[in-house]
């Protein structure tokens, strides 16, 4: 951390300071200047509020120098971080990963028709909600437990792997038997004590930004997963809340090369969310891959127009099918390829 | 809700949406212009996605007319939500409602002088966090049910209410016994689980506006309380994030006449977390009452410069002291009065 | 300006770095902790760009310490500035003053009509748009000097200064004869010529805080006008712009306080721009005031309904009269006053 | 334009409503449901305010249907505004177009070099600022008509096109003998006089988006360019401003594809200031082409680290070169080319 004092600062002013830095455990030194003094603190404790010190009397500035996480910064894991699914498939490495799949699970038809599409379009995740968080107490709230199981059977008709959002720390033991992924959506990213449970199951989760979330902040709470002993995380763009509103979210994508940079976590797009319009998803699709995401997180339905919820922001099968083709020929430009199509675990 | 078609539409394009505003239980009336057709949708369907409409073939705009909320309407009690509590104390009625007290619960020591502090400056209740969320796992998280009961203690020593942080369901139960309000925190205001357990409880509650929730997501919030039962709920504006780091949030002042229009329901402003820096908080209490405020919701520890969270933003017990004084001033200027300062219940 | 050394960066970094900031002009102090070199740099070079620092090899971040602005900081003037103006009105004394009047001057009897309005309510200024900076095109755009003239008469009749924006500088010489303050509104904020000229000026300047400005690049805006030489600088919060859409823009009432701590130039606040909604003006301009405002800056119009811009923000005559007496309520409680009723110059 | 009346609207407000649209010239039809009155006023007034007919009394909401702006709508070109050059260069057609050159012309060794070193990576056009708008009075603000003269000399040794910044109506005669295309700056987008000046000029122009415009914002804007009869237009996306801090702006990526849908105009992206970290400028260049933008304007310097503004963001000529490389073979995914590298005007 580091100290600036006003110009007239006293020395009792700057000896307070001094006080306060090395109780918390720094080793101070003291850069002194004609008018203004600097107070340098290396060592790391564990934790310390930066703005505490921006309101102690004679302090002009204060600065935190050090990443306040740990665990999700790139050093911790240099090579970059890899999880491999029962399947096979791999996120993290060389290739694209493509999840998709409707919003809401909605009825049986409906979610192995989609598995069959997005499996055929050369996707390896089914997604889809079970539990759904809504803005509104009036709107369709999932089927629960009877959707999780549907989607279990349909991605096993096909070789996908399933992945749902979990909103509640009751939700974990009853999904664990149909799932292999846990999505954290945008409006839990910072409920600290779902993280918390989630850092002690051991299947691979996937945490998207907030929605005013600073990347800062999306990687505290990441090392609230990590720090409780799960490190198959990965980490979610979809889309920030700006003033704009041609679009549902303004998808911040250059937060993409930043995390990638930052942390050693897997970063997907999530453009559905990130524009909420159809027509937009799949060229936003293209630049977060451009960008560098290690997998993208759509929303695909069989029949848009007649979804329950989120229809609007749906790729038909069809455009998920020429999306995934055009991937094809993008990866190759970032030095990546689409991992291949899934292949039916029950033959 | 209206629908605005294409210049050039055609007329199964326009079928086609009729048909949909129709099966939602839509009465529709066309209006054909020269170039173009307006579709009026009058009725109350129980919920539609007005998004859905606009990415239908030959639709160039649809809008929601009708508000999505209902019980947080003003209409639906046009008189305003009053909350008695257990001393006498009155929500929404001409008086103002002081809250405060340290961020956390530190120790007995901490919390009764605390209590006493806020009882002398002239406030009603007593605030405080027994469970916090915190942006870093490494951040002190508070102390459970043992500071829920020094909070009861200290409050009761000195006829104070307890308003504290609910973050989970299952604390619910915990905290009925020592508490007389429920506090949701900005960040789980769309924890909608939490919301909907909140709303079989027989206790008042105080919702807060996310960082980025627009009203009228923070109006739907509230929907999910009042929808389960309780009606005895109070909104509060603790600033929302904007580009401006000056501050810690930017407090949306303005939301204060706008809600006090649009619901029924008392709201506060909490200036401690809308700026953030203590010399601040004193003149946005102050507007945010000029305003229209219903109350105010303030840190304020003993020695906040030995805080062990949040201490940059409380007020010294002298700045509580003088604050309040002045809003015995302003509140008449608003046609309203502070509220008096608390008896002690055991003497 | 701080440099804080990546933990691993080598000596040539280090000594690069070290170069640089000497070849600014700083006086550099390095502290080597176990692990982390940090420099420190004192000294007031009078320009640099800290970005600059933060990419160079090894450097984990710069920090600018000095505050960018120099004339415009409350250490150049701690007593703060006052404006005189020729009928004896002070700005930045103890007297709150008013601006009021219409958006745009519409006509020789609407104007006239306006300055009656504003005299008889007991405002100080009438302000109105001769030149109309509008969104589109096909707006109406102002009646250029013909209202200039129409203002200067009406604001005679009844003792009021006029206050009128200024888009261009080749309408500066045009104004000079009718206006007593020229208003730069928040789109030229940073047009940097158009400030360069008015500090060249002799007659005060009103400016108004870009819509997406932050508090610094307001105060960096004014060191344009100072450093020309022109010190009759007044600043304006207007709103800034948000995800909200309930209002036209999120008034920052903190950016009032913030800005009475950091500079010694008076601070107006404009509540009509700031909510864009009649109905919440009156709140928002007591809100201003209570958190310290010097003054106030409000559209008004005899018949806002027929208002050829901004009719929607337009207080009534009536709304006028009744907020300035509960200004006059309200001044005493923040140790200030409203300035007296102003007496016709030609009687 | 809609207008939703409210349930308890009388007669006599519903009467107001109706007469006003007419007064505009709008043809209304009315809609009686139940409980609520719907007005749809047909026809296209030349200019109304949508905001003066929410606040009639009666009213619960009114909606503008037709787009605000005419010229610059995709209807009135369909097949898309194609740009030519001098040097036989085309913007707007299957070509991707690189505009490249360092933030300020320096000197001439800087200027020469870095027309080069363009020119030798594949752009076509050379950007570099004469007139520079900087946020401190006390930073270096260009070499005015000097740096235009050596652009023009740099660029026509090389056969590359000139691009750079006008500020100032006064400016304008100055630059025409020695450029291209004029730019309009993010700061300047508000800026309605100039933007009317150069409708009336015959050379092409760029207009970036404002830090903080909506995209309906941005083609009100280039509306005052195409009204004045300059339909030679591009627009330019260069980053919105909101709270994320890890960036210096966020670049609105999918600004590109929704305003392809909106505008025939071309629309460029500039990954330099939608980021302003070198690092990051190439995976966003990338981003933007990949949702469909016609081109990109990048700072590159041939020495960075010594640049006298906006280093910190600036390609070296190693990255511009492998950029446009990459450029090359991303641009068939989306069915489009590089433009070939240009040749020398003098041999």
């Amino acid at each position: 951390m580091i100290v600036a004092m006003q110009d007239n600062a006293s020395t009792e002013q700057i000896v307070n300071v001094i006080e306060r830095m090395e109780s918390l455990g720094f080793n101070v030194h003291r850069t002194t200047g004609e008018t203004q003094t600097i107070l340098a603190g290396v060592g790391t404790p564990s934790h310390f509020e930066v703005t505490e010190f921006q309101v102690l009397p004679g302090v002009q500035q204060a600065y935190r120098i050090s990443s306040p996480y740990k665990l999700a910064g790139r050093g911790f894991r240099p090579e970059g971080t890899r999880i491999t699914f029962p399947n096979g498939v791999v996120v993290g490495g060389e290739e694209i990963v493509v999840m998709a799949g409707p919003c809401s699970v909605e009825s049986r038809e409906q979610i192995m028709l989609s598995a069959k599409q997005v499996a055929a379009a050369g996707g390896q995740f089914l997604r889809g909600g079970a539990y759904k968080p809504r803005s509104s107490p009036y709107s369709f709230q999932g089927m629960g437990v009877e959707g999780l199981k549907l989607m279990r059977e349909a991605a096993d008709e096909h070789g996908l792997l399933v992945i749902t959002e979990v909103m509640e720390i009751s939700q974990i033991e009853t999904m664990l038997p149909y799932i292999d992924c846990f999505q954290v959506g945008a409006r839990n990213m910072q409920n600290f004590n779902l993280l918390r449970e989630l850092g002690k199951v051991r299947k691979p989760v996937l945490m998207k930004r907030g929605i005013a979330a600073t990347i800062e902040e999306t990687l505290l709470s990441a090392e609230y997963v990590l720090s409780g002993g799960n490190y198959d995380l990965m980490l979610c763009e979809r889309g920030i809340r700006t003033y704009e509103t041609a679009t549902r979210n303004t998808m911040d994508i250059s937060a993409i090369p930043v995390l990638k940079k930052l942390t050693h976590l897997p970063v997907f797009g999530d453009p559905s969310h990130g524009v909420g319009i159809r027509a937009f998803v799949p060229p936003m699709a293209l630049a977060a891959v451009a960008a560098g995401a290690d997998g993208l997180l759509m929303e695909m339905h069989p029949n848009p127009d007649k979804a329950m919820s989120d229809g609007a922001q749906s790729l038909t099968p069809e455009q998920l099918n020429e999306l995934v083709a055009k991937l094809r020929q993008l990866a190759p430009v970032v030095d990546r390829s689409v991992a291949p199509a899934v292949q039916p675990v029950h033959v």
